[in-house]
């Protein structure tokens, strides 16, 4: 059994990650901590798991004093925080898996831009493995930390890495358009303004044109699937009525007249990857939601000549907590889908 | 006051028109039609409107009867449908409105492809009017059989008319990407394994990529804003869980560095449109919602050289009844808001 | 023109009071406050409004400066709030309209109890009338300060007034259950962690058993339809995810066989009341959302010879500034409907 | 491993049977049978099981020629269907759980009232047993054919039998007033007015006030648990805009004066009963929604001597699904919640 901490069970991803991680037969979990939940049980917060899950959360203080007695760390704190945490559990000799956007970009000057924040272990920042499972399923494997991508980039990189890795140069790498949709999940717990039932609720709104920090998040790893550096890429998230799920559909223009090879091509390269679907029709959000997998179908637009992707992935899982226990899973010579079906 | 009668008011976009022309000062409602539900009160097929709204649905049959009484038809029959009442309509002097389909492409031969019937009456595709208030306000004025646009076509060519109109050169004409969210009222009254409340709810679903009928309508009214003909568009619609309402996200490639010109010109191309809001910050279908207003928004995404337009209608008002009436309004010289705001 | 004052018109019953007064004909709007939201447009609050309502919110204290120009006021405060300036008004010879639970209760007594706060001015709670129109209409017309009732105690009350009223022997007063569902808008506009969409969303919510303030009031005036005291109610309220409207299912023992001749009862007491509709089904939310009408039916269960009364009005219109403005039409003599329907 | 066929795979409840057997350790499904559907596969009905469960569904026509070779079949099929099935699988000695209303009630001549039909096999319904686990726990364990409650009559019974059992001297029998609320998969997964998103969405409907067919079947269970009958029941169920989970509020006049010690009898009663949860405030239907437990909370409102219970499941789960294969499990020794938690 491999013991696991986990730090911030209390936000959404953090309950997700608590109760896949509880029902995972290889896991012992240690300790879950919470700031602003501490010292109640996790089922008192989640009624849901009563009697299921009724371990009690601690604080990161107080969770630190059983650092040495664990074997992986999982961190689902806010961006900017949890670094201290991290470094010491490195230094310990632990594994860790952190959720949050603190080390998703390579460059550590890209912080201070998109997350408002100076890195203080840029060292780290070469050492870490981006956890896109399918994508760099070797690296992960050989790991000690893992920093764990953000939903929408899950939801698109999936979507398009194949395509620009072995057509790059039948499409216009400076004409990809992505319009996403998140459920109102991805705004979190906290109340605020936006993710009110009344304000949310019978709405749809874009945000973030231009300036959402997953956009360097996307071009960063695009840019890696082949020589091509991807310029730029034009991304709108919008802000949808449902709980659970990113739909992100997808717009590159190309010289191609059919993607009926580009379709098999997918289909091979994800051949061994049981939680990525390659399906017939543009994808719904609610096959994904509730489950890690991410569904994905590429269509044609014959008229204007443009390849139309649709992905979908659920936000908390497939896009934050399934796929750090994917990674966990790789990191430990399981069954890449252990617990995640 | 003008006498009208309504073909069709038992849909969703009759009730909607019933409604707005129960209340128009300036009207009186000769008769209403249904063929599913005649011979009841539309009260008691809505009950919302008791005591407000007890006029009698007849059918079509017996509405005939009373034709060469009123002054003007309105019909919200399903596509293919009615054009013997329109012809007998018009052939006895009649002003007609219609918001089916059966009008709204110029060319004949479209008819087969996209709405799969020959077109009965061809002649009166150059007689008719497209009815976009915004544009063809003054030919609306003088014509005497309006064909309503539909609701997607409605939020895309408010909202791109004027880019295309003066900034032809400094857009890549080719590259306009259409991302349209629509409630599921937009799906219809009638139920079907899509708009059921356990499969629209908590999803999100593109359709119809490429293939979607109202997308000859786009291009045939985007390529009447200047010389050059629009030859393609790329254009997914997707149904989006709340009931009412229309964002569409239009993405252009573009030569310019800023916007700000461009929106000093929507606003002045605007500037006598009651219903049409230029605003500062991307556009929510909620504002827009149960309302005959159209919002716009222009936005750039610098890094990509994308402009980045959002408009939002109510599938049902702006984008169906409420532009009916706005069209009236036109015809009769009323306040093109009569009965809107 | 009755020149009116808006006090508290930023939150959801303020921007209802806002909207409905702003086309009411025969008013003039003098001023809006808002704390929170001082100093911008009305329109930058709500978007939906722009063009249409862009007078400036400005702050309580500003907007004394302008009491004595105006005729009434409305007052959209929170509970405990706006005595000072009420007390002002009045005294300046204004009408005023209270939408808060200031004035609602007799005993001054029962305001520790319920809403934890000493009354400031115990001898206006004699000179106040509770405006429940259609109960009572001619006090009201006669009134200087107006106490606007509950949502809840609104669709209660108009429920079982006349049941109790004519036949209080033949049911048992002891019996009456209340299970009340409420839209999520009735939870305010203050994001919280109940009416956040994920939490309030796919989910109902029972609460405040036998606590409600409004429990209270719901017994006091059901008090006064005929001599015999009630002594009790069971009343149990629910968070419901929609966004307006609340259905209250209504519960009480009764010694008859049938209901027919109580419900021809209801009809000719609501006889002379637009606002008030008795119809021949149980009654749907969705009829008086977005309108200013309650919807009543008197069901029968011979079995358990249990009456089971379901009444429905929008929170938000019927119960808070729908009926605050209807109140407005009785106190200036026009039509109660006026700009309501 | 024990062999199983599913009649009636495709509609909703047959969906959660056919995944939550799937994943069963013990259980090997040998057929899933569509009339609707028939020969393609359960991942092409829903796709969310692509890779999952790709078995084709197959007519109950070719089913019955593999009934001979699986030991336990389960039914959900639409009432007053599958009777043939159902007897010649008993008739080979097969076990049988039937999620339909075929045999719920005891009594034959109740059907034609209640279900509109004559009962083919009125002497089975001595021998079925009402698989309400909790309660006939051990009669299930002896039992050849089950008769799964229904949805509305498992979260009620389940929160009022301990009550009736032991307190029935303090309660008065003939006040109980039931107030139920069911999400939209209640309702169906046949498209048809009521279910769809427009008219189920923001709108809350009752129905059925004294005429559900459910309320026998309660009436009936109900007054097995003492020996005094209970007359008669008040039942209101409520159509609510989420799509899973039904919560029922339950009320009841009493004698006590604290509920405390009838707590303390419920979590005895249930205190080996995993899928039950005593909890000390009133229940959320998100706490039951996709699991398989039952939320219960007894609440008392001492002003009126009222006790307000609050029972929560998941109609697709506890209220069908999850509950047959909660009896599959008594029925085969295996724990209670296998597969279900």
């Amino acid at each position: 059994m491999i013991k696991v901490g986990i730090f911030g069970a209390s936000g959404y991803a953090g309950r997700e990650l608590t109760k896949i991680l509880n029902r995972h037969s290889q896991v012992d979990i240690s300790f879950i901590t919470s700031e602003s939940h501490k010292d109640i049980k996790f089922s008192d917060l989640y009624k849901k798991f009563k009697g299921d899950i009724d371990k009690i959360l601690i604080s990161s203080k107080e969770a630190e004093k059983y650092l040495s007695s664990v074997d992986c760390l999982f961190l689902s704190l806010p961006h900017g925080k949890g670094f201290e945490i991290l470094k010491k559990s490195l230094d310990l000799g632990k594994k860790v898996i952190d959720l949050s956007g603190n080390f998703r970009l390579d460059d550590k000057d890209d912080y201070e831009k998109w997350y408002k924040f100076i890195h203080p272990y840029p060292n780290l920042l070469n050492e870490k493995i981006y956890g896109l499972c399918e994508i760099n399923n070797s690296a992960i494997m050989r790991s000690s930390l893992i920093s764990n991508p953000g939903c929408y980039p899950t939801s698109i990189i999936l979507g398009l890495f194949p395509l620009i890795k072995y057509y790059y140069d039948d499409i216009d790498l400076n004409s990809i358009i992505i319009d996403s949709k998140s459920g109102v999940s991805g705004a979190g717990k906290s109340p605020n303004s936006k993710n009110i039932f009344c304000e949310a609720g019978e709405n749809i709104t874009p945000y973030g044109i231009g300036s959402h920090r997953h956009l360097p998040e996307i071009i960063q790893e695009l840019s890696k699937a082949n020589k091509n550096k991807i310029d730029n890429v034009t991304f709108v998230p919008h802000l949808v009525p449902y709980q659970r799920g990113i739909l992100s559909t997808i717009y590159i223009k190309c010289k191609v007249d059919s993607v009926s090879e580009i379709i098999n091509k997918y289909k091979e390269f994800y051949s061994n990857s049981k939680l990525v679907k390659i399906v017939d029709e543009p994808v719904q959000v609610k096959w994904a939601a509730n489950s890690n997998k991410c569904f994905i179908n590429i269509s044609f637009d014959k008229n204007s000549k443009t390849i139309v992707i649709t992905s979908a992935i659920d936000n908390l899982l497939k896009g934050a907590a399934g796929q750090a226990v994917q990674n966990f899973n790789l990191m430990y010579g399981f069954d890449e889908s252990c617990s995640l079906i």
